[in-house]
């Protein structure tokens, strides 16, 4: 067992060493490569992600696999090697269905699209892209078909992303969402606006980067497994569980910025950080699935960050550090403005009421597109009318409507926008079940202490890595299985507030 | 033979993008990694560098060489085809020489020295690490064997860097050139010493590098194709023709750091740049040997940018960045500052006159440690010996002595130190015959225009790469094999001048 058992990590340290070495290539190329390096860049890429795959279908891994799962299964289910084994089996047999043929055609294939999306978006010329996409559709479902029989179409996608949910149960999450989420929209854009022009003053990029790095340290990052640098659009990734970057972007004229994309990122950072170290460089050292991951940096980023108790410890540092621009903003004014709910065209700026009808707007175009419900090439006039009547206004631009988002652009239709909704719904049911651990967090976060809410993430979310999955996760964690309900409350309690409901 | 060719150019191109892939890490390691990086990159550099070299060593690579050299040949002995096999065939033949043990034990002996030398030098500390040196020298003696037979046994580790060079030839060109500077150094030091306090008040860091990257930009460095960052130790790295980065150290009480390090690198830089962008990911993208590339960073740092010209065309604007430091400092002053020459214990901060005595006794060094005649242990008190008569000062530590150079410490014996004086002759010799093909160039380097000598050094040195071996470049660039005479020649006209002798 331990012979094998060594030569089995051994292999997938030399999978993660391959895949850390093409991120750390990505990391470079989104922040300090010169334009020069593009080309072969690409080609690295590619090459470093051919070899990992290579080494994963490698039929000796499969082998090693089969060999230790009798001595791991004696270790117990919860066990280090029973959890590495059903992981590696896992990708393993998903990596081996999908003929090599196809991950190289669709590289390609990606590729183009994505260089025309580029240039299609700020031309606003969705039908220099649309036989693109359609092709891009047709082979989202070919490569669903690798994984029949399924319920759904869209099930092999979404599980790419978030393992355990299918079509059937997001349908009926989203549907119940929606309908909650739209009165509440109307109610709230009936009340008076919320003014946020005291963020959209002048703030020095270098004292915004120090506030934010300053909260980011206080949530718990670590620095010296970490470091934070500036790129167009903002991420975290990891090289090592020693090694979690995160990077930011910052506008002069909105303090919003810098401050809410550093604390996002760095809730993502926080659940690498505390994964357990024995997980490093076998496949259990990553977050179990994107919802996860999204629930916090949500959770760092709004039901933390965006708090009244947060801004009440912190807000007399944030005027300290701009008293001329924030001096004479009462706090109230300062809490309104980063919470300013309104009827919006973009995802990425949107507030967290309306936030999920943006992407379950993009999650039923996936399925339509999918189900063939829908042509690639009346997604422009379907996405104009649908944001009408959801979001409550028309984009007069596809820019602004639907060559909004990198995703479809950059890879599959379907499966690429669920986990934004996943990440608020669980998000917010991880941290009703720490307040119900430790009712003393919401005074800890105003004395701006953090560290009873993020042990308790680390220990019932973080350390576990993906040797839990999202729905053991989500019951060993919360009690419960995932639900709108703790969502709603939040949302229902923070914005009646507000909003004087 | 085009489906073969393409064949080999494809598994090279892999092979290629693994060790820049490689590249990047140990970049990202020197310039921005966390410190909780290091574990982590370690095991992924050796992944890279283990798969690389599987890469190159593959049968069936050798098949393709083999299948591709009768059409090859028919392209002629100067065509890229031609080149490339021959080149192909020799690192493979190689690699393929040294036991994939023997690399795996000399990684791991050698991580085990440079940890302890990190400690051992400040620590002046060399009864700690002579042992593990012991043993160095007898690995270098059993990689040399994986080459036998041979004439010396430093040849095959002379041959790792500077390929076409034995004892034989450099044990005669040194005696030669140290028989000329012993007595150079003598005169000079008896001569009034130079003044270099102008150097030495306080330099603004980002003004200083600001001035640096200018004179890079001026000497022809494409900043679209490369960066500059800092690091402690400043190196030229390259991730493709495309993306070639140089690194520097910036000191606010030494003006002469950043200046003259990024010009070094700039100069390597230069050479990569110019390459033959058909050579791209094929083996034949770099520079010919450590020999040359040395000769290009030290042409561009000292014989163009320690030069009386250079400085008449750009010390107005020096003096316009720094105008309190430098406003009543007349350019002669200036001058001999960055071109004083003293007996000094660092070779790192040798001036060009003295230089080649530090290079030259380590080189001498390495031959009596793999001959037997030197024992590792003896080395401190051998060091401080010959640094009394050959550079006439005795370091009073170690980590002035033997402990100051890494090279010994994280690499063979043997093939070490031989570069940096060969870059001074072959630097002399090249700049000798660019001034011969255009009498113009220094008038044009004092109006701060390098176009002539840069497209001359490109189109005679820089466009071939490793299509033209150090012999044949030098050859076919100067008209002559490789002599100390440029090289003495010049420092005479120089430094007579400059110290009236």
């Amino acid at each position: 067992m331990n012979a094998d058992f060594d030569a089995l990590t051994a292999r997938l340290a030399e999978h993660d060493d391959l895949r850390s070495a093409a991120a750390l290539l990505r990391w470079d190329q989104a922040t300090y490569m010169p334009e020069g390096g593009s080309a072969a860049r690409g080609r690295q890429l590619a090459t470093l992600e051919k070899l990992a795959h290579d080494r994963l279908t490698d039929p000796e891994l499969a082998r090693l696999v089969d060999r230790v799962t009798p001595a791991a299964e004696r270790e117990g289910d919860g066990s280090f090697a029973a959890r590495l084994v059903r992981v590696a089996r896992r990708d393993i047999e998903r990596a081996a269905r999908v003929p090599a043929a196809f991950v190289s055609a669709f590289a390609t294939h990606r590729a183009e699209l994505y260089d025309r999306w580029v240039r299609a978006r700020p031309a606003n010329d969705f039908a220099s892209v649309a036989p693109l996409l359609a092709r891009t559709v047709e082979m989202s479902r070919e490569y669903a078909g690798f994984f029949a029989p399924y319920a759904h179409v869209a099930d092999p996608l979404i599980d790419l992303m978030d393992p355990d949910l299918k079509v059937t149960q997001l349908r009926a999450l989203f549907d119940g969402l929606r309908a909650e989420l739209v009165p509440l929209v109307d109610a709230i854009t009936r009340a008076a606006p919320a003014d946020a022009s005291c963020l959209h003053q002048t703030f020095p990029e270098a004292d915004q980067l120090a506030f934010a790095s300053a909260m980011a340290t206080r949530f718990g990052y670590d620095w010296s497994r970490g470091r934070q640098d500036r790129t167009a659009h903002p991420f975290m990734t990891k090289f090592s569980l020693g090694d979690v970057r995160i990077t930011t972007r910052v506008r002069p004229n909105d303090l919003a910025q810098a401050l809410f994309c550093t604390l996002h990122e760095a809730g993502h950072a926080l659940y690498e950080q505390h994964i357990d170290r024995r997980y490093e460089a076998t496949l259990l050292a990553e977050g179990t699935s994107s919802g996860v991951h999204e629930s916090q940096s949500r959770l760092w980023e709004n039901l933390v960050g965006r708090s009244l108790p947060f801004w009440k410890g912190q807000y007399p540092t944030l005027q300290a550090a701009f008293p001329a621009q924030l001096g004479g903003v009462p706090l109230d004014t300062f809490y309104r403005a980063i919470n300013r709910v309104q009827r919006s065209l973009i995802r990425t700026d949107a507030d967290e009421v309306t936030y999920g009808l943006h992407v379950i707007m993009r999650f039923d175009f996936e399925l339509e597109l999918l189900e063939g419900k829908l042509a690639a090439a009346d997604l422009a006039e379907a996405w104009r009318e649908r944001a009408r009547t959801d979001l409550g206004v028309v984009p007069g631009t596809d820019a602004d409507g639907c060559l909004q988002d990198v995703h479809w652009y950059d890879g599959f239709v379907g499966g690429a926008f669920q986990s934004y909704a996943l990440g608020n719904l669980m998000g917010a049911q991880f941290f009703a079940a720490a307040l119900r651990a430790h009712p003393s967090i919401p005074r800890e976060i105003e004395a701006g202490h953090f560290d009873t809410l993020r042990t308790w993430l680390a220990d019932n979310v973080y350390v576990h890595g993906r040797a839990r999955t999202p729905d053991e996760l989500m019951l060993s964690a919360t009690g419960a299985p995932l639900s709108t309900a703790p969502f709603m409350d939040y949302l229902r309690t923070k914005y009646g507030a507000l909003y004087g409901l």
